[in-house]
């Protein structure tokens, strides 16, 4: 094999396999990127035991100019640290004997060892199927709103990761850990409006579409049997999805609130930080929310550090103004954090029921807690 | 006790104290900061076994206002990241019952618990003795120019830090290890001129010197028995010294060179870096450099990963035209690292004598490197 190609966009390209890749799995091939040069395009194809991705580079794209077509199985490592020093626009690589991957620029030359690519598994991408289209920023937004609820190590397995359902018209990301759930509505394309899936997609597969996802352009969802694929441009990403029945959360989610509570969502997140206490042994301390005299009293302590108290006053009501609530402050903070608009509505019913935190500037995003019971 | 104070510069000279702590020592009294308030001062201290450091604010600097005197010894950390949480510009601190801390602001209140002062060892800093005044910035650059050549676990307990040495009206900072030498001449200003001293600092010192160290203004270098302090501004910082006597590196300093290759600082550098093979074991390369034929040829090789070869021909040459001398290619790196000027001369005299790293353009800073042996 024999191609030259841009160097930056090679780069971009190896990044995106590397970053899957697995180092300490017991095969050495499958810490490899398979580069498989065609006569009219290259493609470059990585693993590990849940993800798997497939980038496609046509003639003239970024470059490609095809030489001589064949396959190798390089080490991304050592690739991407090259090519990351080299100056050259443009760089050559050749595959010399089936096990010396050859780099070269105009004046310089690196020899390298590869692995054997006939041990490389035969994976099968999976493009076509149930899909839909959504804008990649969005999507990207979304996963970082919903993964705060998931519990990677959750003992019910549906639950370690994240639920995308499309359903009478509507597609939401839902994530719960059994204490909170953090769901997100999403505008999507499809040119089947009669669709309807469902799929639960592994914690680890969520960060790696993040990671992936640029901040525009649109990308496609498909789902394939018990596969899921995100198709972002010249990219295939596939994952393994979780299997079990996701919990109904909507049946959950409480209507009728008792009190509403209007905040500016810059101060209460930093006065519910502030609650947070440090110590050295990850202590997550209880957050006491006290509603009386048109007032907040926001309390919380840690035997061994000390405690907190502050009065809140700047704030609107909407309903009864008498309540006395706890939170697991860690739970509270991460909701708040997912909202980007200036103002939070607060929803209670009473220190038994969960909340519900929302934004009327944008209806898309609900963060619900459960509330502790303390003395 | 009971003082207000600017919350921000609070958090600065906190910041400075809490640096150096080692939250792993036995005795739980060390870890804390020692605040002292007195009638007109409130002074912040805080050690571990090899450095101390003392802040001292003076009445109405940082808006401090004495109400009542005392001690108290706090945990940095949690008074860190409490400040830092607050809004206020000027906080409440004040010692409850000998027991607890209470940082007060205009809406809020935080109750900490904190160490027996009475625990604490008594410091004595030394401000007075042989001393010199240099620039700030100078001496962070400085010390990051050298330290590069120190090897913290040499078992020649002088050379695991840098020297200081005034001598014949000249003031240098050395770091070796037996290996290679990085000396730096830094300007100074003294009362004394016949002044000469000569001291040794541990590495971990230096580290903690080149964060305290601002990027302006001028600090006082005090020499006294077996410590040396840096007095910045307000705070003094106080380090024990090597015990030894530093090897005299001037003596092994070569200056009659048949070769000098004057190249640009940055390509040389890149070409030099792209000879630093990546490899999983932290193998380090060693990069033999051929001069013959008006070329530089630059080779490199790890048996498990593969080879480099370059060809470099855009440099100037005097004296000699053939030489072929091999290097440890991190050593040669580390060195090019600390230079800041367009071009570097390279000074050799054969493949077994020690290189020389000079730029004309700025004659304070020498590297020098001694080769390999290769077969």
């Amino acid at each position: 094999m024999f191609f030259s190609i841009n160097r930056i966009a090679l780069i971009e390209e190896i990044n995106k396999c590397n970053r899957i890749i697995d180092i300490k799995t017991p095969s050495p091939s499958i810490t490899g990127i398979l580069i498989d040069v065609n006569i009219d395009s290259l493609s470059l194809t990585s693993t590990n035991t849940v993800v798997s991705i497939k980038s496609l580079v046509r003639l003239n794209e970024m470059n490609l100019n095809i030489k001589q077509v064949g396959s190798m199985l390089i080490k991304g490592k050592y690739f991407l640290d090259i090519l990351k020093k080299m100056d050259d626009d443009i760089v050559n690589i050749s595959c010399v004997e089936n096990n010396v991957a050859v780099l070269s620029g105009k004046k310089l030359e690196f020899s390298l060892n590869i692995l054997d690519f006939n041990e490389y598994p035969n994976l099968a991408f999976r493009e076509k199927g149930d899909s839909i289209n959504v804008n990649c920023f969005d999507l990207k937004k979304a996963l970082n709103q919903t993964i705060i609820s998931v519990n990677e190590w959750k003992q019910k397995i549906v639950l370690s990761g994240l639920n995308f359902a499309l359903k009478d018209g509507a597609f939401y990301i839902t994530g719960t850990d059994g204490y909170r759930v953090s769901r997100k509505r999403l505008n999507f394309w499809s040119t089947n409006i009669e669709n309807k899936f469902e799929t639960n997609i592994p914690y680890r597969s969520v960060l790696e579409i993040i990671k992936l996802l640029p901040d525009n352009g649109e990308c496609k969802i498909v789902i394939v049997d018990s596969y899921t694929s995100i198709v972002i441009n010249n990219t295939v990403f596939q994952t393994t999805i979780l299997e079990g029945q996701f919990p109904d959360v909507n049946a959950v989610f409480p209507s009728d609130f008792n009190t509403t509570i209007f905040v500016d969502n810059k101060k209460f997140f930093k006065l519910i930080s502030r609650a947070d206490l440090p110590n050295d042994d990850n202590s997550i301390p209880v957050v006491n929310m006290i509603l009386e005299d048109e007032k907040i009293i926001i309390k919380s302590s840690i035997h061994q550090v000390g405690s907190f108290e502050e009065t809140f006053e700047e704030f609107e009501l909407k309903g009864i103004d008498s309540q006395s609530i706890s939170f697991n402050s860690k739970y509270l903070i991460d909701s708040l954090k997912t909202f980007e608009t200036k103002t939070l509505e607060i929803n209670l019913i009473d220190s038994k029921k969960p909340i519900v935190i929302s934004s009327a500037e944008d209806d898309s995003l609900s963060q619900i807690i459960l509330p502790m019971f303390t003395s």
